[in-house]
């Protein structure tokens, strides 16, 4: 057997602890560091933070910078936030100490149209620091995109396609259920939604990923937020939404070239969702659809995130797409 | 817009057919010869053995030597057989002539395991010309080894992967629905699985696939074939099925690692075939099932064969296979 990859965990919030767990009891991976800005988890051992039922002798230190130049891990698992703006600055900072990384960073998924700036400046730290960077996760990143343009590989011709994701979010975190509006009032949605505290990050991202593989020019791209209204009540274990109240969110992502809609997204993600599934359909020759039932959000972004780790640590240095790595998928630990 | 590709076609059977057509019509290409050993099509133009409606200006030539060497082109397209010891000898001689190679010979899609000599002949000759080659197809090639490892990226554990291929043979070839046994006794069936007429090539070579990207050391495949019996008579446009004789033909492989069933694949072809369809399922962490609408075998192995051109045409030389290139898909011509 090969020796363990040595990895960082940079962000402890529900994906990185996620990702922790998976860490933890993978042979091939060792955990030998992880990172958290907030004075809750610092100085806790990562078993407890991600309560893992055990130690693992990991204490969360609250700056990168001195541990990744002492640590010199293989690859960080990056997980802080959504924004380029707020997390590249980080991103950069792991290339220039050598680190592959593998990012939840919605926006990192395909950066090259909406923050060409970030995707050019963490190109070149990667390339410089001999490291591979990808953002990726279940959605942007395999559901609505990936998965999509895969499915396309079967087509002689392609006219349009579209992606339906139905997320029950009954059973998500409480943090979700809140951001999706859930027991909103119509009226304070729109308000949340005016000052874009609603939106789901990374569909406009996924958008742009297929268009690019397809090798669509796109000339608009309508992003649009409405509410989904509850018919009837709805409880789950954090609130209650009452029929008339908003249940979740409704996000599509549609994308012209021209005249020509190629590229439809729909996102929904809300309370009580009776048909969760992943719904995706190419118009073209032939025609195919395909439905796939048991994605999960969270769990299935951090599985994505480990999964893609040797791929990403044997790629060439730069930033990376999910399109452009070989298939990223599980593998047998101790292989 | 970038110069066309120019482009051979070697093997002007169904298949090369299709690929043909597919290339005469996509500007970034250009059919610059096609080659056949059949003399019935050598000397006639592709566009009439490919039913084009219209001449491309390019006979049917019965060698590869002498065409390959005056026209040099950047990629074949091959389908002239199934068994790499016909068609190994061929696939070499194109790499030596400096051409990369798509085919659609079924053993090549993942011959390190089965016909590992032909894999290791292949991979030298490629790097020799500096080419790269790939085996593709819609079975093997995508429907029920590369999907299902793609599947798989979204899972944090994986026990065992199956897929089900039900094709309904009533519109296909007669060709085809005479090689799945299609009106034949049962007895006489099983006489022809005896000779070895009745299998579908590849089933093991997918087997093969999935277990090497999923990192599971198979201990042994077991290979099964038997007839699908037709329940009441079917009529196709080519032949007629009484009831109680075979419809078609039911493959399976499993494959074990110890007591360990890690993949089972199921291929179902014939007439009359209710629920035609590709069911992709994981026993993993999450459990995932996917059901797939609207693959057609011949028409996807050849729309795939031509959307691999440009990334194999890319690749580092040498014999690659479907989980070792980026995403193979579909990609607007003018692109």
């Amino acid at each position: 057997m090969n020796q363990p990859v040595t990895v960082v965990q940079y962000g402890m919030g529900p994906i990185g602890c996620l990702v922790a767990r998976l860490v933890a009891v993978r042979p091939d991976m060792r955990l030998v560091g992880a990172v958290d800005a907030d004075p809750h988890k610092v100085g806790r051992d990562v078993g407890d933070v991600a309560s893992l039922g055990r130690p693992l002798g990991v204490d969360v230190r609250p700056d990168a910078g001195p541990l990744l130049a002492s640590l010199r891990p293989t690859l960080v698992f990056h997980s802080t936030g959504s924004f380029l703006d707020d997390v590249g600055p980080q991103i950069e900072a792991v290339c220039r100490a050598g680190a592959n990384v593998v990012s939840s960073c919605e926006e990192l998924s395909y950066p090259w149209v909406r923050n060409r700036g970030w995707a050019e400046r963490i190109d070149a730290a990667a390339r410089q620091g001999g490291v591979t960077v990808l953002g990726t996760g279940i959605n942007p990143g395999f559901a609505m995109d990936l998965m999509l343009i895969t499915v396309t590989g079967m087509c002689r011709d392609v006219r349009g396609v579209s992606a339906r994701r139905v997320v029950n979010a009954s059973k998500r975190r409480h943090a979700l259920q809140r951001k999706i509006g859930a027991g909103l009032t119509v009226e304070r949605f729109q308000q949340m939604v005016q000052a874009g505290k609603v939106r789901h990050v990374g569909l406009p991202e996924s958008v742009d990923m297929v268009a690019a593989a397809l090798g669509w020019r796109l000339t608009r791209v309508d992003d649009e937020i409405a509410p989904v209204v509850a018919q009837q009540p709805v409880e789950t274990e954090h609130l209650r939404v009452e029929a008339g109240q908003v249940a979740g969110v409704r996000q599509t992502a549609v994308g012209w070239e021209g005249e020509l809609k190629r590229l439809s997204l729909e996102l929904e993600m809300y309370v009580g969702a009776p048909e969760p599934g992943d719904y995706l359909s190419v118009d073209g020759d032939p025609p195919v659809s395909v439905s796939i039932d048991g994605i999960h959000g969270d769990v299935s972004t951090a599985a994505i995130m480990v999964n893609a780790a040797s791929f990403v640590a044997a790629a060439p240095p730069g930033l990376t797409t999910m399109t452009q790595l070989p298939t990223v998928c599980w593998r047998a630990p101790f292989a």
